[in-house]
């Protein structure tokens, strides 16, 4: 059996998973059967790719190459209306003010309590004209209930808009045979509206990998073959291949992936987010008192990088975490990264145990583990980090 | 390969799924496991049991004997405080007014627009203490969201409860064997609270199955496998075994799943539930308006059943169908039933096709096939459908 498990002391447990119309597809599903993906997730609903034989191999391609990622599975809340960037303010306790016409933002969502509900992309596309490119929870219903009696006049839906993810060191390049050498220039964080031949599309500078990259937002499903097809047309020269977020390279650059580092039951300075949180800001969220309480409190517990020892290791579940025969927390998330040549692993700890290099013993199902606390990220040269 | 495709003249398509932390366990799983489960779904972001090796086997014992299914991925959302009664009425048009401490309800949760949020069954354990049992979709943020400017004192939680439904004729008497005689005599959509040892839980005359039938609430994780162990051991004499929701039995019955035959873009109208609407009701609830319009002017499309002749069918996404070349709708869900001897499914169609009898075409991805509307239920003696 090969994937990301493969080689793992532990055993691969693996499961079989049918289509059922319940389980949408992306626009870009056949192409990735047809490029041999059989390795799929559940995510907002959707079908996810998850790899296409070897994440190893996949990860190599895409610090050293350029990869194509189906990642129609983030999908989009589109918010318009007279009062979009007052809604949007309100969902968010990321302060605004300075993300103009064409900017993105990483932004934290929070219910009443602080808890959060998602970690999405922010794009605004027009003065009222905003999309939120979610991880894995309804945020359409979220919102759609804000709005009810919020007495704001917003409209809420879920577009046509699937995004695919080009990333790599070469995928500026890949990008510039596309749409033009603009395309080199465009900063950090930004987008731009566009269209290949007849397919309407919009292009961030944005990414999950910690490596040079952009995302393509196909607005009309019926091309997404065609749009793949593009792609990798364009790639070839910089030897592209298909691809699927890379748990490893992600972990690498201490990038969270939410449901599994952060749930409801989670507050943004718990993952160590407090540049998301602006509690000072005149213009109120969702949020605000609870999350001022916290931030004047303090937290118990905090997000740190963690190193294990011994075997490659990869967790299907959150693993206990002890100290001196305490428990203390739990690892989240954890991978062999072939380029360090170790496990590294992302882990929730009490506050006070949470500086690098403290020893731990992880209560993994296979076996009992060493570990330490480490510095996140564990590697990134490129500052390609969700801004 | 074995499983609800197997026997079809289209081609099966098998995609492999590994457990990740993003991914929820049952605390059923380890047990599920066990009696040699490997075919999984997702929903509501946990792993989902859908077969044990054959459906069609597990729907004879299911139709003859007992079976045993974990479903805690029907998450509970729970309602309590002053005014739950009231926010619950508001979250749903069907008029509760006399569903009181100790009964269920099959309810539709609607949007502003009349569109469906989701289908649980309501259980009501007190004046002010309400459990929504879930279909597939996050009513969790839907309900918190909705209460947050709603000026009503509600808490609204995911509680620690999984449960499992015990289906089919015999189930009384597996149920009599754990519980006492008393069990039989509870009224179909009624609940109790009761403990089995020292495992907490409820007890609900309710399931998805259209056969006699009961769901077990487990109300602390920790006692999953004990509790599945302790039913197990009852139903031994009544050749109970471990099976997963029938889709051959559901379709028989017409019970509709919510994410296939209904989504946020369909109305109660339309999946012919308009005995759940009460637009005449004096309190208000979300949707009444636009409910009220498509009612007095009518709906547009309606599901109705639908037999497709030849060979053995199973769709994994919806299938086109057209009457005199003309495209009027769409096969939402269809099996073959082998007690029937026929493949049987739902269809959205124009209303005014939505007679029986109508001769249709399916254009399915293998071929076009010959169909009719007919019908639902396909199968119902019992009429144990939900109430």
């Amino acid at each position: 059996m090969v994937g990301w498990r493969s080689g793992t002391a532990q055993d691969t447990v693996t499961l079989t998973l049918f289509p059922t119309p319940r389980l949408r597809k992306s626009p870009f599903y056949a192409a990735t059967r047809r490029y041999g993906c059989d390795a799929f997730s559940v995510y907002n609903h959707m079908l996810m790719p998850v790899w296409y034989g070897d994440p190893e191999e996949e990860f190599w391609r895409l610090i050293e190459h350029v990869t194509l990622w189906d990642v129609a599975c983030e999908r989009q809340v589109e918010i318009t209306g007279p009062d979009a960037a007052r809604f949007v303010q309100l969902l968010t306790p990321r302060n605004l003010d300075t993300c103009t016409v064409g900017k993105c933002r990483y932004v934290i969502l929070t219910a009443e309590d602080g808890g959060i509900i998602n970690d999405p992309v922010l794009l605004r596309l027009g003065e009222n004209h905003f999309w939120l490119s979610l991880a894995d929870s309804d945020v359409l219903l979220w919102a759609k209930g804000v709005a009810l009696n919020a007495d704001m006049d917003v409209m809420i839906v879920e577009p046509d808009v699937s995004p695919l993810q080009v990333q790599g060191p070469k995928s500026n390049a890949t990008m510039a045979a596309l749409f033009g050498e603009r395309i080199i220039d465009m900063a950090y964080y930004t987008l731009l509206e566009t269209t290949l031949d007849n397919i309407p599309i919009v292009i961030s500078r944005t990414g999950w990998s910690g490596e040079k990259g952009y995302e393509i937002f196909l607005r009309d499903g019926q091309y997404g073959d065609a749009l793949w097809e593009r792609v990798m047309v364009a790639g070839k020269a910089f030897n592209i291949g298909p691809a699927c977020p890379s748990q490893i390279r992600r972990i690498e650059a201490g990038i969270l992936a939410y449901g599994t580092d952060m749930t409801l039951t989670t507050n943004p300075f718990e993952i160590g987010m407090d540049r998301l949180v602006d509690v000072e800001q005149e213009t109120d969220f969702i949020g605000k008192a609870a999350l001022r309480k916290i931030k004047a409190e303090g937290i118990d517990c905090l997000l740190t990088g963690v190193e294990i020892e011994g075997d490659k290791v990869a967790n299907e579940e959150h693993w206990p975490l002890f100290a001196d025969g305490r428990r203390i927390g739990e690892v989240t998330s954890c991978v062999y990264s072939p380029r360090l040549e170790k496990n590294i692993g992302l882990a929730m700890v009490e506050r006070g145990l949470a500086a690098p290099g403290r020893q731990l013993t992880v209560k993994a199902p296979h076996a009992d583990l060493t570990a330490h606390t480490a510095v996140m990220p564990f590697f990134d040269p490129n500052k390609e980090l969700p801004r």
